[in-house]
């Protein structure tokens, strides 16, 4: 076998999160990693394994819920089961990765971890595999390093990553100046009109040792958590529950950029987090009525344009809607417009208030 | 008993026609007439047969296709077995509603009989029945008795009845002009405007042997058809084939009213033919939501009006759409609005042009 280029580089896959806007798609029973959004025969966390494997081999460690790991471990055959880390329940971004950390910082002190959501759609897999391998080399020089998607939109949707000073020892890689939260509309218009910011994905590349080490100077605790699970196992159940509950960004990505030890490769290579049904629909391919994400035989469209999802087993007929989007699923349907799409996680929290968590 | 005042009248109930612009809540293995379309818990067709008690008893005969002669008899388990005819194939409604009336003349020449659809609605129960003793009484003076709907909008889905002169020995009953089939925009209104047109609902009373001899008159071969069947009705396999295919408004009303044998009672009683889901809309009670068919406690409904038809077993859920349709079975779903409501018909035509007769 031929020696691969990052084979200091780890792959960690966070896969959590229900995706209440893709309601009644994605559940927490179902959630969206577990689903070809893409229509392209495999799931968006197949996706992610097969995008990564070129880079990283079986160097791949999935952490998601203790629901999800059998989910998890029959849809990727080709990741050796202890691989797929459980956490016995939701502590949030950077606990799930730090775990990861510290157990790929036991087998190889030296390792570089890059961590890439479960659930995000990328069009070019090669230009994404070019930014990775620049942020890993950037990675080894100490730095905790992320990749900023070049906006295509003014989007108020994601967290923005200032840039500051370009890295001349590398292609592409900046300092970063700062994280910003989500904007305001006239806010995100400033940022892309001046050139200097990235979208945040939540994708971050570092050295295992370096990640937990500034995780230690802000929460040692946690850091000091994740350590003595991976260095013994048989402690996760007592020690995960005392885990503080907090996101990588806060944790570790806004100190160590405030402390000038955050770079950026900026990447363009057609990332999407389909956040909900507006997304998924621009995500498909052109199609002469609506799309169809699904059985496209169980569906006739007359006049209509949006998305079907023909997840059921049933004929749907779409007739004289514009923008129309049809979610049909064994014991949930939904129906409203592309326009709507952020507030199907009201239906959601409207279900959880009726009590109906068997549907959400 | 108390003696009827009527007890010369028979109600026939043609039950036929699918309704395929209400697909796919109707259809050809479960047309309108067996649905709770009012959403009183009773049938269209339990509500006819409520309607008419009062005035017939079980002077009641329902002709139907072969194929809903066992539903029917289930949803009318006060109506002798017997009284439920079974046509082997749809040969129009001149066929069925002759059939009936010589079933009737055998048992009493001098009767009368009533033919009202089994798919109708009417609000005012008993202004309907007034409405039908007038006729009756109307229809013991040897004429053909139709009641005219008082239009409450210049309606195109209906044929128009033209009054002449009034009756002078009844309450509200004209002579009738001519029957006028479904006019265009300018001619409706004209038509209501004039005051001088009713709707054509397709009700008919009349003694059961005048229809016959009118009818014989015209079509000389269907009235000996009908009349030999209802004296032998083990030929009804070899002779109903042959019936020439007609509705009664060519076959006998419109050469009767010509001939000046044709007389109209005005009705005004609430009456509704569901043609449509907009008018299965507009019939329902006010909501603050949408208007829902059939289980309430199914639907989540945000920011939305129109219609969902709840028949399946799942939570649908509706949000930010306007005079939506949604009608929800087991094995199709449709997704239109009231404005589209008229071309449901062409997601039928589809489904046949594609082999699904499955589903219509």
């Amino acid at each position: 076998m031929m020696r691969r280029m990052n084979e200091d580089l780890w792959a960690v896959v966070p896969a959590g999160g229900a995706g209440t806007r893709l309601w009644p798609l994605s559940r927490a029973g179902a959630p969206k990693f577990l689903h070809d959004l893409g229509g392209t025969g495999r799931t968006l966390l197949q996706a992610t394994r097969d995008r990564l494997a070129p880079l990283v081999g079986d160097q791949l460690l999935v952490v998601t819920g203790v629901a999800h790991a059998d989910a998890v471990r029959a849809q990727l055959p080709e990741v050796p089961a202890d691989h797929v880390v459980a956490e016995p329940s939701p502590r949030d971004s950077m606990a799930a990765i730090g775990l990861a950390a510290a157990l790929v910082e036991r087998r190889d002190p030296e390792a570089l971890i890059g961590s890439f959501a479960a659930d995000h759609v990328i069009a070019d897999a090669d230009a994404f595999r070019g930014c990775v391998a620049e942020a890993a080399a950037v990675a080894r020089t100490g730095l905790l390093v992320t990749i900023g998607i070049e906006p295509d939109a003014p989007s108020t949707g994601f967290g923005y990553i200032r840039l500051r000073d370009r890295l001349d020892a590398f292609p592409t890689a900046h300092a970063v100046a700062s994280f910003e939260e989500k904007p305001d509309a006239e806010r995100a218009a400033a940022y892309v009109a001046s050139g200097e910011y990235r979208w945040n994905a939540g994708m971050f590349v570092a050295r295992a040792s370096v990640l937990l080490d500034l995780l230690a100077a802000e929460h040692p605790d946690l850091a000091a958590g994740v350590r003595a699970i991976a260095a013994e196992p048989a402690r996760m159940e007592d020690l995960w529950p005392g885990l503080t509950k907090i996101a990588i960004d806060h944790a570790v990505a806004e100190p160590a950029a405030a402390a000038g030890r955050v770079a950026v490769v900026p990447g363009a290579f057609g990332w999407e987090d389909i956040g909900d049904f507006e997304a998924l629909t621009a995500l498909l391919p052109d199609a002469a009525g609506v799309k169809v994400l699904g059985d496209e035989k169980a569906v006739i469209s007359q006049d209509s344009t949006g998305l079907v999802v023909a997840s059921g087993e049933r004929t749907i007929a779409v007739l004289g809607m514009r923008d129309v989007v049809v979610v049909d699923t064994g014991d949930a349907l939904l129906v409203t417009t592309t326009e709507r799409a952020q507030d199907v996680k009201k239906i959601v929290e409207t279900l959880k208030e009726n009590g109906r968590t068997d549907l959400v």
